[in-house]
């Protein structure tokens, strides 16, 4: 199994309403490094399991809409707890969606799997990994 | 799958009595970050894996016993041979442990599996992955 | 010259209302990575230049009024532009109190300098260093 | 499962020759941080997964005719494509051999799987893992 | 003193045709990871160093002619040794001429001092720190 | 000023048997890394600060003593309280010795300062920088 990972950034506002969460049940906020990993059996012809720069790409575009906002004011989100494995699975759907739509190239359609990883702290981090089939 | 990822560390002192382990075999010692991963198919109700506050409190009790300790006079390993590799099993089946009794929550219980790593220096790491079932 | 060099890390909300910094004029928010750096000429009787778990300790108590906090509402910080260097600075007078009032031992009364770096990315730091005389 | 892993680097120049590679088309290089993670389902007599000392020494082997070389004159490549995807492949096939043969000692021979993690830059990295079974 | 840090990252290909640099005689390539810090005394009327968003700005600026290149073959670089400091310092140059020329804002030129370090390696790195006076 | 910085490692028991040092006055260890930095005004006639295979030779030789040691066992010491700050200095010491005397090459004579950073974990590590002169 083939994997290639990118990383990329963004820094969020949002609150945990639920007495579950202690502290961060305030509004606070988060930088969090985002590294997403594509998995491939078998490289493309061109010796890769995606193209770098398109991954870099389309993972910007997915992050751009969160960044530098509070995420408690995004309609997307509902009243949903934006936790970070929440936050994993949701950018994993979009990233997911754009490979079998072909942003990420003819290539990303047959990717087998993919991993997203949020770095909330350097002591905590949380992933989501999944098949991208719809 | 989800997972949560938290970190700690200890500092130790050992020997590897055994003509294996070369130079290792006196008494030497090492900074072990801990790195632990819990996975869990599906977020509880609270959208998390497990409660990262209750899970950096288990790793860091888990861990107490033997900071700042030299392994080779601690009755527990016996004779044991206390490998980068032994000590990830022995702290994950601590932590399964915690998890099935209750310490990480009621949501511990039904986590799916566990890994533990251990990085002995920039350039060397181990690690154990198991199912938490007793 | 000496140093000893310690970490820890918050997470907060805060918006920067200056036309100035862009998407960054929202409410957003930042995990910061803060690492201390205590400064001496001659190690303590106890060939250290600070004691490490006190300089752990105060650093923990100057963040903990800021940590899961939206600095916008925070009164010490009235309408200053919370920046990471602003924040720095801040983060430095109240550590360079500490250790001149005693709470880094006797000798933390004489230690020569002081820095403080937070990293708000993988991308990107900002730090103050100065002397702790008051 | 257990696993172990070790860390080496190479500095090597090289040339994607394909339109899909953009500017890496031409001669261009790159610094490989190299990790090899070896697995295993119970641990030898001396409690490890494999020998770590012997583990760097075949990585460093391996790693040695490529160090320092222009991969675009190396007859081994031929005109492959020498992406970071298919130096994975390439390093996990002669550390499987070297596995295989008995060159991380007799239990070598019984591991179970590998994974060679090429890294060319903070933001990207690339990995193969598989079975050692020739 | 004040500071602000930031990371970017070229690939290039070079030799050092000197007898002195062993088998870095030959044609390789390398990764370097590039930090730039700007220095100041006092911050600016918006509590900064220096726009992150520009000073990154200007750091890419700055490598895109380097980057995905063979330096043997850029005219700028004659036969001079392409060492690591060596390219510090001609960063060094270029990033201080544009703080002086106002490409970093109108504060850019009365930054302090610029430190460039450029990482070849995990176990290597080099810098250059001067005032940014012409 | 130039730099170049190299990084090499070692594990090591010993104990700090002083009330000050809590629960470390037990014998335990620690893996320290250990970053080297050499500084310079002016690049020499390669264009380096010092030849980093021979920095990396020079520091691998340094710490060898030290390597898989008990320091509370080791005469050099006596009873000297081997913190980590403590270290740094030790190990700067025969560091500037060897460039002193031409273990550096007949160029690191002329070096101008050196730094020895010891890092004991991912929170703290401590630092001496000197004057190479004798």
């Amino acid at each position: 199994m083939f994997s290639v990972e990118v990383r990329d950034r963004i820094m969020i506002a949002h609150s945990l309403p639920d007495p579950f969460f202690g502290p961060a049940q305030k509004l606070h906020g988060a930088t969090y490094l985002v590294d997403v990993t594509f998995f491939r059996e078998q490289l493309t012809t061109q010796n890769v399991v995606v193209d770098i720069g398109a991954a870099l790409d389309v993972l910007g575009k997915t992050l751009k809409p969160l960044a530098y906002q509070n995420l408690d004011a995004l309609p997307q989100f509902g009243s949903q707890l934006t936790t970070t494995e929440f936050l994993c699975k949701y950018i994993f759907d979009r990233i997911a969606e754009a490979a079998r739509t072909g942003a990420l190239g003819a290539d990303g359609k047959t990717l087998s799997r993919i991993r997203v990883t949020l770095s909330e702290t350097d002591l905590a981090r949380a992933s989501y990994e999944g098949a991208i089939g719809g």
